[in-house]
């Protein structure tokens, strides 16, 4: 099986990291790359300054890339979209009536009420949405995103809990540079500092984990009743999301029975046996200094969240913990590349 | 007016800021530099493994490192302690008992009743305990501690706050290297990585802030009936403490009232006139995304706690804020000296 | 004394670098502040993007900032210039026209042969080239340079060896982030790595040292016969160039002869009296792992050069050392205002 | 086929090192772990803190740890060493004496006449330097070193020059962290720092890479009549030794037959058909900012030396590049592997 896909803002750092992860796939091989106008007539490799380990994948170097502009056309069936919200809006929704079926990490669409925004492990029924993007909008193809990358940790660490009811979210973030793209964070602003505060992120997380871990009622998705109150923060770490989380339940569960219920988490059948799919989503560790982002950020090639030092809040009740993914493969091209499959 | 001290732990990392602080005081001189035995016996440049910006103070670098010992003697009645807390529980009290006035960056006696965790423009009165420490130990001096640097920005935060009587408080750390000491944290763990756990220090938070801020009531102290939750983190960050914070109000104070509680808090008399003071003890800053360990952690050559980002925790109520204290003066050194002022 | 000062590019890293370095300046007073033409018209506060430790200076703060178009005019005649190299050539030249003093850290004139790369302690007579520029160019006032930020510690360690003839010269530099100005090197590129090419900067290396150590003859300046090969490296540090050098003489001093020049060196007078002048331009340290950028950058306010690890090199005759600078004070702005003084 | 093995030093960083690259080593199965005293009889995840990336490996994280004292003996012939040189001395001898082959990452033996520093592409046939070992020092078994970890990219990238009689070289090197062991570097040290000095690191490379790039002449090594001046610096990256050379030749080799020499070059048979053998040992970059420690040090599983930068030398002629291994693979624990296959 191989299926042709075509990645828009190709050379992006989630547009590289798209690039990289697709490099072996067993189903999908990058046919077409899009960028800005720019670089449009350029290989590949000539537009991109790659920002990853390792050199661009040679497959892809010598593509040349499409403009994206008015007349963009593709080939491909299947779409990775790495593009700015602002950009993303238009060019998704024309491709989507078109007849192609986006994967976006773009913000654009995520909180209308006919897109999902899929985290198979956690929601897969939620795809069903796309049937009404094709009945109302009429569209041909049809947009299904994946989260904002800190809400990825959150969602993940609180799916296999449900059953709990989550009311009462308190969530500090420790976040990578590489959630803000290339060249993003200056290293003047970072370098032996923290900057307290992330442009736009604080809402997505009280609007976002709602609708993920919501129910599909066969037409539209109820958001869950849980409430999320966030402060972001920027640290000098080269890629992984940490949140220090607070959650508090309407049914208590305990210590022994929230662990039991992560180690035991995993997704709705035919997702564990995706070829992207982590064998195990959810990871708790019993180190008492871990997750770290360094040394838990690649855990099953970086699609696993890695929770820990789950104990009793003291003061709000409930339970803190801690959790760990990788912000642009779990939180990014992973899990829209999961989501694809 | 030149009083003479001694410094014991001398070339630790606080004991190193001790003598650096100490450089141009007006008041104080260091006369008497006390390390471990291997060291006794050495100058002071030979014993010190310097590890702060610029050189050892000439007028320390020649000194005698005395060793500590059974057989230690001090003739400065002022000592400033940078002991590891199992060593300073021995040392500090028989000093103490000797007559010596111990101004104490060690955790060992803070938490006893008749020993005062002083911050002068927060609790000056508490200062009074050590009468205590006279009438029912028989000592001749006293022991003076300081906060944990960690309880440092937190406290100075709350103090002005204290009329609105704080009562359940949650807080999310992110502190320096250099508070863990020399060598302290490997650069091995820390590069490109978070450590999220800090040996010993949640349980601080729950106890040393209550009793800072507690009511001295001519005999004992009685701590602030507040519950602190604590998830503490290190980061790449050479020196501050950064604390996310959510407090709730028993009064719920409105945000001009913080603000304005804050900006107008200044200590009781002679405090603000002491040399080390800061005009301001605690600046609110209204930039979206300050402060910033590096950028903020010298106001006030480091004696000023910053905050900033106040606003409405939307899940719990109270409000959500951030404060920054630099750990090594006014978390530490800083704050010890201002003590002895 | 109160003279009043402009300053172009007044809003990147060098030009705020420049207000700071003022803001307690006893001759000089910032009462113009130029940017690009999007700044005209707001207060400096609300133009820049302040990333320097501490706040905005408050007499600067307010000031509203003058676009840099072709309307500029300026009442101060002495003008301090942080301007990019391609627009220093024409504003700095149309105002040095006008009657206007331009101390100025663009690249853009220095290698003119009626320019001075002035560095006082070092050069002082150069000064005199301005009189060609008055002559020969017709201009009312003049252009005075400083170096490349990377030349500067070469330059100051190589000034008190002139007269042993240095003839062949390798450097290998490891630069800081804030040689690159603002937003300048991405973190994404420099956590957690080296980037071992710096565009543009190690032909400077051979050029520049050269005319600034060499003779003036009453007219012009003979560049001292000397050859320079460089490689520069970017690492992840905030402030201060390191160069490790190998440099042979005609005329081999010893390693003592060369600290004795090193320690004894000082500028022709007025300039150790004037307010930015270090007490000592070259101070050699015996610690073997000295100098480091983080402990030493801070010499004498960051005038100072810092040099260590003088040895024989084995295989090329000659000497190796290490020579320590800050690349925004002493190879920037601090220099440009010494020279102005 | 399946060869126990033992580790020496297991619980140490480059102990980890071989116990993570031998996970799912073709040949080699870890059956022995041997560490400090007061490690064993502990298992090896009780002994260890892990400090690289993932987790212990589940093979290894239950075998008990053998304490290193007078009563050690070993079933597995094969023997990897990562001791620190003092203790390597005694135990890798009197293990070599009983009949155990040590492939040895320490530096104790390496200078010995009869004792190879192996690098199988480079210098294969030293190995029959066992030999004499065996028979003159009347060991049943033997040793073989592998280089210092800085010294591993220079000769690297001068093997496959040597038919141009590389003869004078000057390195300046900027060293990862990692290679200081753990906890090695103190993270006070290094954040925003480089520290330019490692102690006993210069001499080594005057001495080691001769030897390394010497004739076998059928009972000894001529070393090769190469002279090497080094400067060596610690930077805040963590794995990955990058080294800056100068390098002058009896034959002047021109740039275009460097650059054939090195993407030519593969080991004697059968060191290419190795399972730990990269398919290209030495990688040359164009591009013009690479190699760089972060992006290049994986290279074939960290095992091929990537350098980049070449150029004519202008002052001293020869030529300067730029080369960069991984300094606790290549340069220790992926080196001797690949000595053992």
């Amino acid at each position: 099986m191989s299926i042709d896909v075509a990645i828009l803002g190709a050379t992006g750092a989630v547009g590289q990291r798209f690039i990289q992860l697709l490099e072996n796939h067993p189903w999908f091989r990058v046919a077409e790359v899009v960028a800005s106008e720019r670089s449009g007539g350029k290989t590949y490799a000539e537009a991109v300054n790659w920002v990853l380990t390792g050199n661009i994948p040679d497959t892809v170097a010598g593509l040349t890339v499409k403009p994206l502009d008015e007349t963009l056309t593709l080939t491909s069936t299947l779409v990775f979209s790495a593009l700015p919200a602002n950009i993303a809006r238009e060019f998704e929704g024309r491709l989507a009536a078109d007849g192609h079926y986006i994967c976006s990490n773009a913000s654009a669409y995520r909180m209308e009420s006919d897109v999902p925004i899929l985290m198979p492990e956690v929601n897969a029924e939620h795809i069903h949405l796309i049937e009404r993007q094709q009945s109302e909008r009429g569209w041909k193809g049809g947009i299904i995103t994946n989260s904002n990358c800190t809400a990825a940790p959150l969602v993940m660490a609180l799916a296999p809990l449900r059953k709990y009811q989550p009311k009462t979210i308190n969530v500090v973030s420790m976040q990578a540079v590489s959630g803000a793209g290339y060249p993003g964070v200056a290293s003047l602003d970072i370098l032996d500092n923290v900057i307290p505060y992330i442009k736009g992120e604080e809402p997505k997380l009280n609007l976002e984990p709602a609708k993920m871990l919501g129910l599909y009622t066969g037409e539209s998705v109820a958001p869950l009743p849980m409430q999320v109150s966030a402060s972001c923060n920027r640290v000098p770490v080269l890629d992984a999301h940490l949140v220090c989380v607070t959650a508090i339940f309407e049914e208590n569960p305990s210590i022994a029975e929230i662990i039991t219920a992560w180690d035991s988490f995993i997704g709705p059948d035919p997702v564990p046996s995706l070829p992207t799919a982590p064998a195990q989503p959810v990871i708790y560790t019993h180190e008492e200094d871990r997750p770290q982002p360094r040394r838990d950020r690649d855990a099953w090639n970086g699609m696993s969240t890695v929770v820990g030092r789950l104990r009793p809040n003291t003061v709000f009740g409930g339970v803190d913990f801690i959790a760990l993914a990788h912000n642009t493969i779990r939180g990014a091209a992973g899990c829209s590349i999961l989501n694809a499959e």
